[in-house]
């Protein structure tokens, strides 16, 4: 089994359809992870645990995804020097998306939140993969060959489409 | 002196002129308070020493004001039985005041925060004093005075626009 | 029967749905409430009067939800010395909450309504029995106790997400 | 002098400078008109009486201007027969505008307030006029005169752009 | 057969749904009124013929409807002395009626459009009444008793809603 | 002297400081134009003989600036088979320019408005000259040889950014 | 068969319900198309050998839809001299359409957009005839007719209207 | 001197006030970098070369800053494997900044940006030190010892603000 490297945390249990595709996006890489339900309001103890305790861990990447007043981004990578990349999630609760993008995004100086489009799990899981390819060749190799199959799905779609129209 | 009941903190002390208006409204009721300047991000372990023992200092109300990704009302909502009053600021860093406003509006099930106007902090004082009063009948006189106040200055603006005009 | 310490009142029945969380959330605290319908523009004399008399019947806290041009918080603010808590309510009508959420925010210094999020009558209901505890050390302690609840559903629901992923 | 058929009403002296512009256009078209400082939120007993009465003064149309969570239009609109125009004012509470517009324009079915633009108080003058010009053809007239007026303004305009470039 | 007084106009035949809901209002106060669709941009000539005449054929107020750039309610009140009546309509090309309810509010100076809320056809129904009730005593006292009616309905809800919680 | 190929036409003078950067840039292509000021709202018969004449008079592109609830674009474009370019413009009334970009952008089916960013009357010129470039190789060739211009004036930025820092 | 003019090119094979409609306006007007898939993002050297050729070719209009961070109208028009018509698509991933408008219409100087109505594809083809009809009298008349085409299709409504009303 | 592992790049040399703050940070924690202006609409070829070959130079990690239709950290991240950091810039042609924002965050499946707020480029520095320190204990040592600098920093601010009020 893989080393535990990136942790993927949601505010609810509600947001495990968006962030399953973080933990997809990993698999396919290879990458091992971890994920859990963590709120920033309901469990701030645990939440402070967490982040404090990550890289002691060998943990390097944290995603954590919230919707509404999204703090938990921000409250980890308060206590955390790992980067940490933040999904602001459309929730039942939210105002379109503003509220999750904004309260994740509009972070003070000093303490950054990478911050990925709305519901935009599967980018956070590639960002990850990204981070750690840093000094990873084999990775990033892996990432230029993820590229070009997205290249290549895109010109098979471009060959259907010129056949039916 | 009087006994401290509420405890205002603010997320930067470029706040401070905005939140200052809080403090007043809260002498002018006679309410003893704390001010102190406390973040969610940069003190995380404060905020929370803060908001856990708030309650057993005496504390009655908390009003807390952050600009941005607004973070610290709802961060010490989370931490504090006590009734949080949150007071979004439009920050230098801010989106026009959106941020501010729904990072504090729009916390979730279970951890409200009572959020008043955009650099409403003099609203929060007043606000905090009607909490005060719901056992207290003396403060709760005041209100109604402070409220009669509020109208016989319309009056009176009323009265020089008709001179003027 | 509980003494009535909470008024929860709604611009149209059709908010109802949405009102009636704050209702279940004080009967959880076993605080005793009334319940009725309210217009600040089709029956404002009802609104008036209603705030106006609410603190002589011994009424402590005001919830008031509405939509679209959202007035009834703020006028029944203008008219009673109590604390005034504010449900902006998504109705047909509604511009995707925005109008509500302004109309009942942006308060003008001396009146404040303490706001909520979109829909959020659930924290309305929280919120007042916060207001409540001010003086009430076994109400404080109920909240502690709610926090913990909450708490423990979360930890609960990761319990699950790390049996079933 | 001329019989008094608009009330023009702001809910602040702050709003002068802006509503003014009502009374010039007002004026201009030789309409008697009062105007006022009322607060719906601060002064909501006078703000009750006004509208009650108004019409039995011989009131034919209120004008109301006011910023931030801008209850006043709405709130004589729910107590008046006669038609009510909104201006909705960037004050300095206000978030660029919009809460103003929001709260004047998304009137609930039943209580209609006839809006006009951001700061717009010439044009809630000029909609006064052709309201009250509904039943008196010299004063439709007048209107038409007017509009030529604004046609030959921009022609001369024209005229100089074209000398000029 | 009442006199038309009244003029109701839309963009589009999609309209009509929210459209009638005007006339409905007007056949409530015996008000007479035509209807039809008539483009800015598909018949401009006919809207402006429209405009040009309508107070010569003893059309009091224009309502006028529409969708996305919502020019209709602004050309139509460039060409007519009569007020007009703009009702905001979040057709499907709107971006949730944010485009029409900006192109129909904010008219320049000089050239009003009394705006109502978003798809708010029935107020404006009111408006027009209210406006032709300037000169009418009777139509005033039914305005009064309109409003009545909306109490009661309301106090009626206010009783159901005590008896079922 | 140059045939003149694009008429330039602004809703009031106060956008000519804008609308000039257009003037400019077909200068530089040395493409002949003509610029007014004409108003939808206040000259609207102008705008309409304007707008059913000017491909008669051997216009090809016409360039329509206008702020607040800017018509004159989509009116022009309602009446001409030509293209119609619209600036959205940043004008006193408007909120933010988006009542002008909303206004000028969401034409209905059937009658488009080719919509620049606001402000943009300089990319307007070169629109229309890339639209005249379509049967013109000369012209063509003017166009690529400017875009490697703006490619040599970021190069050149670039070098002295890497000298200086 | 015709010889294609102009090339409809969309981010994704999902906008293809959309893109269509500029496929069938120009269709009607008998103008050779192609159309094709080609993303920013996933197929950026594809993009960029097709802007760079488009004119080479005998292409003389670029139709480019995408949703989201949309960037393939944009990047087209920095590799072609051709005009660049864009059209915001409401994809899934799409905050209510707003950051696909604000990515293509905000184009940065010197690099136009000819933006369009979110999910206004039929109007980027008439749009991308309005511009071939420049140098073509027969296809201005074609205009002509169509515009008389839609005025007789809302006058036809208009008749059907008030036979039912 | 430090190896380069940063690579600064940014639309326009107007960008450079904000963006050196980047610098800025990255000369703190002693990582080479270099800073160049590429604009993807100016330079489109400069930026394909520049986010095809960064990876070969020993470039880590970008940071892009944008403004307006901001399609450069995009569009780098088309091209390159490495983590690209997006900065939105509030330039003068910005609404608000809106328009940067959602240019960058909003990329579509596969191609992800880390977002930081709006001219947050002092937390772009710190995010890619973040990405770097992954694979670096020294580095994650120094985060540490920053972040309690801030720490120190505002508990230095709260002794100041306790002393003066």
């Amino acid at each position: 089994m893989n080393e535990i490297l990136v942790s993927i945390v949601m505010g609810s249990d509600s947001d495990l359809p968006i962030m399953k595709e973080a933990a997809e996006m990993l698999k396919h890489f290879n990458i091992g992870y971890e994920m859990d339900v963590c709120s920033a309001h309901r469990t701030p103890e645990k939440a402070i645990d967490f982040a404090k305790n990550a890289h002691k861990r060998g943990i390097k990447v944290i995603i954590a995804g919230a919707g509404g007043a999204a703090h938990l981004p921000g409250v980890l990578a308060a206590m955390t020097p790992l980067p940490v990349i933040g999904v602001p999630i459309k929730a039942s609760i939210s105002i379109d998306g503003w509220d999750s993008i904004l309260s994740i995004l509009q972070m003070p100086s000093g303490i950054p939140v990478a911050t990925v489009a709305l519901n935009g799990a599967k980018n956070a899981g590639i960002l990850a993969v990204q981070i750690l390819s840093t000094d990873n060749d084999d990775l990033r190799n892996k990432i230029i060959l993820y590229k070009e199959s997205l290249r290549d799905g895109v010109l098979e779609k471009s060959k259907k489409l010129k056949e039916n129209n």
